[in-house]
């Protein structure tokens, strides 16, 4: 990993995507010996369906913890894809979801249109695990954090009888993809 | 409310104070038509066993997310309070739980000492609800946002059969603690 790594997870409030920014940002710390910033921003978009949710993980201390230009950008609606596809990192990646997102615009960034929705839906049943296969995608796209490290997250956060069901979506998310090589 | 209020909130990963944080938030920004930025900073110090989450919650933009001195300080651990007991804003509001900490030193704030987990576990049984809790003594204290708010995210956010015990969690809460009426 670079130095700093930049994400921004965008789409609306019942996603998860809160959730997602924590559990990755708290998989750094703990176990990884990174250092992370998680924020939320709410505005006017907030009011008007769109949420936010900036991550920076970095191997040392952060000081400014909003993201300008992520180096991953993700897009959960077609609102969020609408308001924030711009801002990706020229040279990153933009990671949208098929079932919500219809791609429209150009931007120098590798645009992964993924149905990640649809595969929960289809492979696990219950698309409450729809952000946790997210995070899979994520990982497997950029080798962030370890999928171990996440699961240890996972393993103080959510109850046992679910933890099963969570590491299935996030292998799930993790065979449905490459991982991206560029160094951005 | 002033133009700008601040809170930190601090205390150990299991109690809730990531999900206070944000329900805080989005019922400002949703339900009171006001700002709000919410940040989680990770560093060295949560892998000691203490988190914090910064909040602003503002009637104008907010271009700086972080919070230097909170109007508002909540410790939930002594680890937490002997980190961030200084940081009050002169003036300011420091709460405590007097199950977790022990009030050691004199700051330029009121020191509001309160037995929420003792109490929540006595009239409500489930200590899950400590946090929701915590949001009503902090609303009753100064009022930031109101309860109605608080509940209508609480409604998107919590399981239907849950819903109720988190509303008595917010008015046991409310009930515990009286206005202070300093402007800070």
């Amino acid at each position: 990993m670079r130095d700093k790594y930049r994400m921004v997870f965008s789409g609306s409030g019942g996603q998860g995507i809160i959730t997602a920014a924590v559990i990755i940002s708290e998989a750094a710390v703990l176990y990884e010996n990174l250092n992370a910033v998680q924020t939320q921003s709410y505005g006017p978009a907030a009011r008007g369906g769109s949420s936010r949710s900036d991550v920076i993980i970095s191997k040392s201390e952060i000081f400014f913890p909003k993201v300008i230009q992520p180096n991953t950008l993700i897009c959960l609606t077609q609102a969020a894809y609408n308001e924030f596809s711009g801002i990706v990192r020229p040279g990153g990646i933009l990671i949208t979801d098929s079932k919500y997102v219809s791609i429209e615009k150009k931007v120098d960034a590798d645009q992964i249109e993924i149905p990640i929705y649809d595969t929960v839906k289809k492979e696990i049943g219950n698309p409450v695990v729809f952000n946790i296969c997210l995070l899979g995608v994520i990982i497997k796209i950029k080798q962030i954090v370890k999928k171990e490290s996440i699961i240890k997250v996972m393993e103080q956060r959510i109850p046992a009888g679910f933890l099963n069901m969570n590491i299935d979506a996030i292998e799930l998310g993790m065979s449905m993809t490459s991982a991206i090589k560029n160094e951005i």
